[in-house]
């Protein structure tokens, strides 16, 4: 009988959420992990391998289980390993992630980065259905980035292309924590409008509800919030993140055409804020030969669960 | 008997060339007609059934040829059209090329744009085989590309994929053909490094080689004669030049990182006038996880022979 679920794990630098999946996308069980409470990497796998066990016996035991697939930052799809990843508390450059998985629980696991795994979500269960050349875009405390052309994601020859991320879009701009200047992830990150707005707050004196906050504790929910209430910086700083999300857009259709840019993560909640000027933006500053072609499409992924299901995803692909 | 030979035609604003090319990737027969001289695209499609007939004669007929592969200027893969290209004669927006040839020579025909073939050809007979993961970046009258992913072209979901001439390098920098502003193209293409020298003549006043020039009259050729001479201006111009395409690259592997990026096409004749800038400018600028790992390489197929050459390995495909 073919085994009729799969094991998702997302590791993020607080926790580690896990759950398994059906085939039609239902996250049937979940829990999670403190990541940041194990500072011993094989304290951390020991748990972990609890854990799962526990969700593995609710749903009938380890042959019902086809495979597990990781999302991680840094993570590397060939290699099956995570490398350098400078949010997660333990030392290694390199943690062979998906061998100590396998090892400990028996089952085959496949790893990526959380981008990828949110592309390859949105291509099983999502929004990117049916599609053969699509872009995730995850908006959240950085700027990641899932490319699928024919069908099949972007790798590259060492297994981390697709760091969209970190496309240059100012030269000699913002500091990014990469050690580079200009960075798309320094304008349009979750933080990124947050820095925004300091620097609106400090070089112009209109008024702005913003200006009862103190700025170093703005979040990026609070200029929505502005926004919303008609706070006119405030929504200038959203036609400002899109407007740089939209040019980017456009040279990324540049390279690969994608029927669609989907975007996910946090910051996607500002909805038509952000979408109007990418919109807008995009169609301005696209090639004549792409213009009106891409859809622009939110995650059809419900957030919570997001993570874990597009890494499960991976998870099918177990010989 | 598997056919041993497959028919490659480069159409070309001034000239058609075409040939016959063996496993091994000979040229073994080529002939030309001027593109230009047909304002009728059927006569024109005439002449040229009338041109390959006569090679195919010279190999033993129809039956040893597998296929026929077409590059073009704005040539679709998934359409077999050649759609608005601005430098060949005929008003037809959408030209049927790769049906018409299928039917006036009764051999399948593929079509693909030149620069996508010149990316065909390096995988099937130079710089390139056996990657999966490469970028052929073509430096002539304009700057065009061909992105090789897993071992395929990225067409993208319309055809057109991968015009990297046209990422805006620059915002709200040089006007471009295209009718938008800082096009990579418009800086690094052999009209773009002319277009730098005529600046340059203008607001500078130190002493140069190409001030004996007539401005408008200056080519890329030029300029590197001049440097060649030990001209400081004009080495500066290949310096600034290569540093705009070294920034470029660095975005471009973020994107796919390839294995390598390949060179083609006339202005590569500059070799390490240009590479050299290239190779400092996109290690300085790319992301760490990147560096030292992207090959920079000039393509290995005779200039002469490389176009129809790249077509003709589309041929291959047919079923």
């Amino acid at each position: 009988m073919e085994k009729p679920y799969v094991l998702g794990v997302d590791v993020g630098g607080t926790n580690t959420v896990f759950g398994v999946v059906d085939a039609r996308g239902n996250l049937v069980i979940s829990s999670s992990i403190k990541t940041g409470a194990h500072n011993d990497l094989n304290d951390y796998i020991k748990d972990l391998t609890a854990g799962i066990n526990q969700l593995i016996e609710q749903v009938g035991g380890k042959e019902k289980i086809k495979g597990i697939g990781v999302g991680a930052p840094n993570g590397n799809y060939y290699t099956g390993s995570i490398e350098f990843a400078p949010n997660l508390p333990w030392k290694q450059t390199k943690i062979p992630f998906a061998q100590m998985l396998t090892d400990s629980l028996g089952i085959p696991t496949t790893l990526t980065n959380d981008a990828n795994a949110a592309a390859i979500g949105e291509m099983t269960y999502g929004a990117a259905r049916g599609m053969k050349d699509f872009i995730v875009i995850t908006l959240g405390t950085g700027v990641g980035s899932g490319i699928v052309v024919n069908g099949t994601l972007v790798y590259g020859h060492d297994g981390f292309a697709g760091e969209l991320g970190h496309m240059i879009v100012r030269r000699n701009g913002r500091m990014c924590g990469c050690g580079r200047q200009g960075c798309l992830e320094t304008y349009t990150s979750a933080t990124g409008v947050a820095r925004t707005a300091r620097e609106y707050l400090d070089i112009r004196s209109d008024k702005s509800l913003l200006r009862n906050i103190q700025p170093d504790l703005i979040t990026s929910k609070d200029v929505y919030d502005a926004a919303i209430s008609g706070d006119g910086l405030a929504q200038e700083i959203f036609e400002t993140t899109g407007a740089i999300l939209g040019e980017a857009f456009a040279d990324f259709v540049t390279f690969s055409s994608p029927e669609a840019i989907i975007l996910f993560g946090g910051l996607t909640k500002a909805g038509d804020l952000l979408m109007n000027p990418i919109r807008h933006h995009m169609e301005k500053n696209v090639l004549n030969i792409y213009r009106g072609k891409t859809k622009l499409l939110f995650s059809q992924l419900k957030e919570s669960d997001a993570a874990v299901l597009g890494a499960s995803a991976l998870g099918w692909e177990a010989k």
